[in-house]
Parts: C-alpha cells; sequence; structure tokens
C-alpha cells in the first residue's frame, strides 16, 4: 500500500530564482473559460429541492481559487481545444473536489472554510452528508454528458484514490509515528490524484491525444503534491485572516504534516511532549502555538518541506517539454511558482 | 417539486386471491446469477485501505434480501440477456442502495441493521461518511465497465433522486404534518426510482430494447412504490426478531409514514397528542409503542396503506401485459407478491 518511490523521487534542480511574473496570473488565458465554468457551476448547483438550492448558492457564492478548473483548461487549450468539454470538466473537477471538502469537513469538525462559516456549522451534519453525496453524483452525470467514458472513468478512479487518501489519514489521526512515506501516500491520493486527472482529461477529448496524456498526468501528480505540501506549510506560516481558518488547525485536527514529521526525530522528549500533547488534546490549552511555532522554526523543516515542495514544482515543469513553446506552455510552467507563492 | 399524482393513482383492481406460489421463489430463474452478482460484491467490496478491507467484508457478510439486483436479473433474462452486463449491474445497484444505507444509518443514529451493528455503530460516523462515498464511487466505476453511457446515465438519475428524497425526508423529520403527496413524494425518490432504473437497465444492454424500456420502468416504479409501502408497513407489523431492528423504529426517528399520516386526521386531540410525543421526544418514554399501536389498529390505517401497496402491485403486474408469456414473465408477475408477503 505504501508508496516510498514517491517521497523518494530524485529531487530535481529547484528552481533557485524566481520568475518576475505575478502569481495568479498564470489564468489569465482561460479566464473566459473559467467564468463560463463558473456560470456552469451555479446552474448545476441547484434542484427543486429547498435544501440543496439554499445550500448549493451559499457553495456557489463561497469561491474558492478554482485551481483544478484552471490547470484543466490550460492544459485543453495546450493541446488545442476550444469547445464546451473543457468547460464541463473544469466545473466537474470542481464540483468533485467540493463534495470531498464538504465531507472533510463534516469529519474535521470544521466551523470556517474560505472566512465563511462551514455547511457543517450552519445546517449540521446530516443535511451536509447527504449534499456532499448529490454533488459527488451531480459532477458525475455532469461528466457523462458528453459521452467520452474514459474521462468519467478517469473521475471515479481519482475519486476513490481521495477517498482512500482520506480514510489513511482518518486511520491515522492523532498518531506521533506517522512516517514521511505515509504522509506522502496520503497526500498523493488526497490531493494529486485529482489534480493528474484534471490536467489529463484534456487529451481524452476528441481528437484524442494520447501522446500527451502521461506527461500531463506526471505534470498534475507532481503539482498536486507541490500544492499540498505548500497547504500544509501555510497551515504553519499564513495569518488567519489570509487563510480564512485558524492557523495550525492541522495538529490541532490530530494531523501531523511534513514539518512535524521531519522535527520529532530530532528534538528532545519534552519537545515532543508538547507536540504529543496537543495531539491528544485537539486543543492549544496546554501548550500554546507559538511553541510549536517556535520548534519548527529552530529546527527549520519549513524550509526542508518548502524544498520539497520546489523540487516537485520543478518536476512538474520538466513534463512540459515535450510541447511546443507559446503562451499557454509559458503560463503551465508558471503554475508551479503561483502554487509556491500564493498566500492562501 | 410534489407530484400528487403519484399518490392518486387510478387504483388498480387489486389481486384478491393470492397465487398459491411461495413467497421468495421468484428469484430461482436468477439463482445461479444471483451468486455470481454476490462474488463481484465481495471481490469489489476491497481495496489495500485496511478499513475498507475490513468493512467491506463486514457488508458482504451482512446478506440483505438483493430484491434490487434480482430484478434486474429477470428483468435482463426476460429480455433474452444472458452475459456479464447484467452481473455486473446487478451489483452495482446494489452497492448503491448499500451505499445509501450507510448514509441513512449515521443520520438516523441507528444501531442495528439486518440484526447487525451498523458500521456507524462499530466505527463511528467519520470513517462510515468515508465507506459511503467510496461504495457510491465504486459502484459507478463498475458501472462503467461495460462502456455502455445511458446505463450510468440512469444509474446518476436515480442516485440523485435517492439523495433528494432523502433530503426532503430529513427536512420534514418531526413533522406531525406531513402530507399523503409529500409522503408519496419521498418514496418515490427514495426508493422507486432505483427500482426503476434496475428493472429499465437491462433494455439499455445490446441489443437494446426501446420498445421494453418504458414498461420495465413503470414496472419497476411501482413495485418500489409497493415495496416501500410495505416497508413501512412492516414496522408497525413485524416483530423485532424478524426485522433485525426495533418495531416503530421510524417513529422514534421523527418520520412519520402513510399509517399514521392517514390516522392523525380521524382521532381526538389526545390521540393526536401521543403521535407528537413520541415525534418531540424521539422515544417512547412517555408514550409506549402499544398505545401507537393500538391506535392504527382501532382506525384501520394498516389496512387502507396495505390495500394501496396492492394496488401499485397490481399496476405493477399490468405492465407486464407487453410481454411474451413464460416463465420470467411469471417470476416478474409474481415479484410484487413477494414484496406484499415479506417479512423482513
Amino acid at each position: 500500500m505504501r508508496n516510498p518511490s514517491l517521497a523518494r523521487l530524485a529531487p530535481v534542480e529547484p528552481s533557485l530564482q524566481e520568475p518576475a511574473r505575478t502569481p495568479g496570473r498564470f489564468i489569465d488565458l482561460v479566464a473566459d473559460k473559467l467564468v463560463a465554468t463558473e456560470v456552469i457551476l451555479r446552474r448545476e448547483l441547484d434542484s427543486d429541492v429547498p435544501f440543496i438550492h439554499k445550500a448549493g448558492a451559499y457553495l456557489a457564492d463561497g469561491g474558492g481559487k478554482r485551481v483544478r478548473p484552471a490547470l484543466l483548461l490550460l492544459c485543453a487549450r495546450l493541446l488545442g481545444h476550444d469547445g464546451e468539454e473543457e468547460i464541463t470538466y473544469g466545473a466537474v473537477v470542481e464540483l468533485i473536489h467540493s463534495a470531498t471538502l464538504i465531507h472533510d469537513d463534516i469529519i474535521d469538525h470544521a466551523a470556517l472554510r474560505r472566512g465563511k462559516a462551514t455547511l457543517n456549522q450552519l445546517w449540521g451534519n446530516n443535511l451536509t452528508v447527504l449534499l456532499g453525496d448529490w454533488i459527488y453524483t451531480k459532477a458525475m452525470q455532469m461528466a457523462l454528458s458528453h459521452g467520452q467514458i474514459e474521462v468519467v472513468q478517469r473521475l471515479c478512479d481519482a475519486t476513490l484514490k481521495m477517498t482512500e487518501g482520506e480514510l489513511l489519514a482518518f486511520e491515522r489521526l492523532g498518531a506521533i509515528d506517522l512516517t514521511v512515506d505515509e504522509y506522502f501516500e496520503i497526500i498523493d491520493r488526497k490531493t494529486a490524484y485529482l489534480f493528474s486527472a484534471a490536467c489529463s482529461i484534456p487529451a481524452l477529448i476528441p481528437p484524442r491525444r494520447t501522446d500527451a496524456g502521461p506527461a500531463l498526468a506526471r505534470y498534475g501528480r507532481a503539482l498536486g503534491i507541490c500544492f499540498q505540501l505548500v497547504d500544509d506549510l501555510l497551515d504553519f506560516t499564513a495569518r488567519e485572516s489570509e487563510l480564512g481558518k485558524p492557523v495550525l488547525s492541522d495538529l490541532k485536527e490530530g494531523k501531523l504534516t511534513l514539518p512535524l514529521i521531519l522535527l520529532l526525530p530530532r528534538v528532545r522528549p519534552e519537545e515532543k511532549r508538547l507536540i504529543e500533547t496537543v495531539l491528544e488534546d485537539r486543543s492549544f490549552g496546554r501548550v500554546a502555538s507559538q511553541q510549536i511555532l517556535d520548534l519548527v522554526s529552530a529546527q527549520g523543516t519549513l524550509d526542508e518541506a518548502r524544498e520539497m515542495a520546489e523540487s516537485y514544482a520543478a518536476q512538474a515543469r520538466a513534463e512540459l517539454g515535450l510541447f511546443a513553446p507559446g503562451d499557454t506552455r509559458d503560463a503551465l510552467e508558471f503554475a508551479p511558482d503561483y502554487v509556491l507563492h500564493r498566500r492562501s
């Protein structure tokens, strides 16, 4: 089950000089299509069932970075597609991602996401479980609409992996002995597979590009790992106002992430005990969050985790060598920088 | 949203003389294929994730009546199919049904199902939410394997309806003023659509039988309503040992079903108050279950609900007139009797 090779991938030379471009601009080329995706999301998140109508509008208003649709649309553009399919599939990957978050927030007892109350906080767990089910199924229904069965298979495979990643993570919740390999196994399933599906689905849109699919899948997977590494870093480094949720949420929820996993074998027993206490208490009642932040700062493991994220970013970029130079390839080469430099 | 026509369908003459055949025998013709479905269920309910391996085996061992796969297999046989597709689809409808039950049991705080502890009782809500997600997606992945996209569309549509039925039911949980129309709207979505999909999917297996699809869909839908009416009756009439869960569970969970909905406008305020008390308390602490049973017995609404079930059974049977006589048509004509006479 474990996949040690993922954690031990030969590091690609990290880009030492960051490009001078502005993070976030990588989506400009597909801005119109992203707007179209948004229209579809809002239209499809509706039903004659009053609760779906209400909660769907709340979700559509809630925003989100729309990273997965943006990547899917850029990869479609890279392959010369300019149709309806990629807009639908962009909405579909965002819906699958949303359904996962909705069920995760139940499990994590999360009250805030993107600075707004979570659905479970507003409407309780029961309606929220059912809404997540509805959105998963809605996403599959939409994905079927263009008759491209392999696209739906790719989405099912990724969704199964995501759920498995969540299950693995939940089974190890609160564990102080989570290994680096287990951590990478979890983030690979939980995050990287859907990124990989988002980037490679355009190669399945007719005319199919079997030559491009595997490279785009690897691009997405490396970028997905990079994305999750950065996500986990932001839990240490971002301000609550930027993140829309409390800092050190992960540890408080019982989740060890890479900076602490790397740190644990190096610290004194009483320092390890601080981390264990938060994992056990699921609160910062007996240990101040600053104590944990001081520890990681002293050990430099945030920098180490960041270097690994940069290495995956470089690996993603390297997959693009196959494609002809141009503005779309530039944008996809720049996406890892956006991921590395985002503040939320 | 309401569909009053469903509750007001012109009653078909109920069969006054029950056939002399034994309930349960209607599946004999597809017994071999049901065994094959069981093998697939057991094989697919597995994963390298330890929790899925464990809980999947528990589910596969847990049994169940397998009514939906049996109907799907019989309808396939009626159309002359004898291949792998119907076995796969039989397993798929059972998995979708299972995933729904798994999430329902969380919502109902149910501790027992089919005489065994529920997954939420054994492993808690969080793992159980994720396992339900995994099974839904697994079912869709399996359904895709024969490349028949319309089958998967039919399954997605039915799954959306089921989830909507559950949401409607949950929004009206504890309501003393649930109407007959609302009740039928809920059971139609919650149960009848999946029965309808199970019965009509065989018409989508090549060579497609567009002539047969609508009649089989209507057969399944009427039979599904009949099934749910009987299910709700059994909550009043069956013994706990037969049902595998406490009698009057529905009322205790805040759910009004047809016998009580029909009864409420006819009883005295203090009798209505008894029902309200259980709905409010979600327990038989202040009202004895026997008091409720005496009420329905005095008003005769169990018989009225049963007559409606028989009317839907007759309506289902009437849809089969299109098909050539033979042992498979006989079995499908007998299925409503099995549904009407089952004790659990």
